[in-house]
């Protein structure tokens, strides 16, 4: 590839078009099952298949702990992940914008290939558009993925009851705080990273545990939205509790400094499992298993009106309301 | 709905995005299989199954004979139909930009829906994401599209052999035609229609055809584009014969005013079958059959260097080159 930048014609259905999907694309992605020349990939799945989509605008391109390439990987593996499938399959839309160079794409999409193989899922059909400059700022990416079920039942908002409890596998806002720092912006600089990850390890060993219920990944609109779509699908109650919610100190550092809640930031590779209060200690021990992982109890349904109940540190207690205003675009 | 236009706390996670959810997309696509409440679909397919995904960017978002909505189903259905598959169920990625008027996102969204029931498709996981004014002119969209296989083989390049024909259901460069029409940039008006539909049943019809080697839909880089895609994979020569190419007066008309070349203009309704020389009668009395169709063998397979010939109205001959500047983007 002689260019430096991408062009108009790299979407034109011709000739450079094909040497970008050749040799870029192909190149990093191909690991036999990735066929250029069809129109669709044959499938070679076989049970109960669940099926999930997610697109992605990150800004910027590249921040600490990923990209948006690992991003469109670990943020599709989640929702299978968390909806109790094993993920298999992607496919990939790639929207462009001219004057991109092609050494950040090619960066970005080797980093996506790497978080391919690290999850175990494959790329099989993709789709290239190149947009004129001014437009898409730099790259949008969208992938679906289809996954195997792994779980005996459905985890469903519906299977959760009055007394269930909350837990998460880490601490929450990092990869909102960690985007807005790279962005630079606020003049602030820090070295926290992105938690932007597969959850699969922690879906996974929560599978078949008895008394497992429902799964979310906190992404946009973090912690509390999850919690706001809990209380409000099943028309109960979430307590939180304040001191029990793993939070980092530059993430709240930062968060006090310009006015965000960080259980509204984002995060990218943090789980929320409900699960029935005498299956608690067995679902603890299960991730405390997993390298990394700091999963905390952080709170319990109730009966009651359906809304989100934080109870500080000092015995008080404050409603988490439901998000309006965007507190920071581009974060996924 | 009481606002007038997107804003990015529609894109948040939040209440706002949760109303644009529900208000314009549950409801003019919920036909009890889209539950957006989950994070993954449950799929009830069996048999073979084939994936394909597109991205679509055309600009105009609305123009003669479809917009943005129904092309997006067609384009992901069109690439399922030519490799041999009943379209089943699609993802939807939405990306829109800030200040889009609610009342033509609403119009896109009801085109897109209709064209789904049509297509006998169900539209099962979708995301959306809101940037910021400037970016994404308006709306882009990605759909991935899972499908059951109905053919007895597989439809490959690699089943095309010398002395196979192509076919073609009807005039080519509508669509691009059009589009470009309905752009004004150029100061022409006309009443050309889009090609844009599905070509399910003309694929259909060919199922189980005996000698049907290969589909394709001439999309992005048009009828010469497939016909290079052939005769680089197959090794063989395509010689199209220009007096039997279907191209209709104003497509025609612009062209030749604009010095572009019908034949790399983008259809959208479009299909390129090549059959077996003594399945030819059989193919067109099919496709004949179909309301609507104007069916015409244009082209054969020879052995040769891999390249395409265009036999002239005078007898003469010229290369279509592979394409390679962008004749026209934003097409599709």
């Amino acid at each position: 590839m002689t260019q430096q930048r991408i062009t108009l014609a790299h979407g034109n259905g011709g000739r450079f078009m094909r040497e970008l999907i050749d040799e870029v694309f192909a190149r990093h992605l191909n690991d036999g099952q990735l066929d250029t020349h069809t129109d669709a990939a044959h499938l070679n799945l076989s049970g109960d298949l669940l099926f999930t989509t997610d697109g992605f605008t990150v800004k910027p391109l590249e921040f600490p702990g990923g990209s948006i390439g690992s991003l469109a990987v670990h943020g599709t593996v989640n929702d299978l992940a968390v909806a109790g499938a094993i993920p298999r399959v992607l496919s990939l839309n790639v929207f462009i914008e001219e004057g991109l160079e092609f050494a950040q794409l090619e960066r970005i999409v080797a980093d996506l290939a790497r978080a391919a193989r690290d999850c175990g899922v494959q790329v099989v059909a993709g789709d290239t558009k190149v947009l004129p400059h001014g437009e898409c700022s730099g790259l949008y990416l969208a992938t679906s993925g289809i996954g195997v079920r792994a779980t005996p039942g459905v985890l469903s908002l519906r299977n959760i009851r009055p007394g269930d409890v909350l837990l998460v596998n880490g601490s929450v806002g990092d990869h909102g705080t960690a985007v807005m720092l790279a962005r630079e912006q606020f003049g602030l600089r820090g070295d926290l990273q992105s938690d932007a990850a597969s959850v699969l390890p922690y879906a996974q060993a929560l599978f078949d545990l008895p008394g497992i219920r429902f799964m979310r990944d906190p992404t946009r609109g973090g912690l509390a939205t999850v919690a706001h779509e809990i209380a409000s699908a099943c028309g109960l109650s979430v307590r939180l509790s304040e001191p029990a919610i793993p939070v980092k100190d530059p993430v709240r550092a930062v968060c006090e400094m310009l006015g965000y809640d960080p259980y509204y930031l984002a995060c990218e590779g943090r789980v929320v499992a409900v699960v029935a209060e005498d299956a608690v200690d067995e679902a603890l021990a299960r991730w405390r298993g997993i390298d990394g992982s700091e999963p905390s109890l952080i709170g319990q349904l109730e009966t009651g009106a359906p809304r989100v109940i934080l109870e500080t540190e000092l015995g008080g207690q404050r409603f988490l309301e439901e998000l309006e205003d965007d507190p920071l675009p581009r974060i996924c």
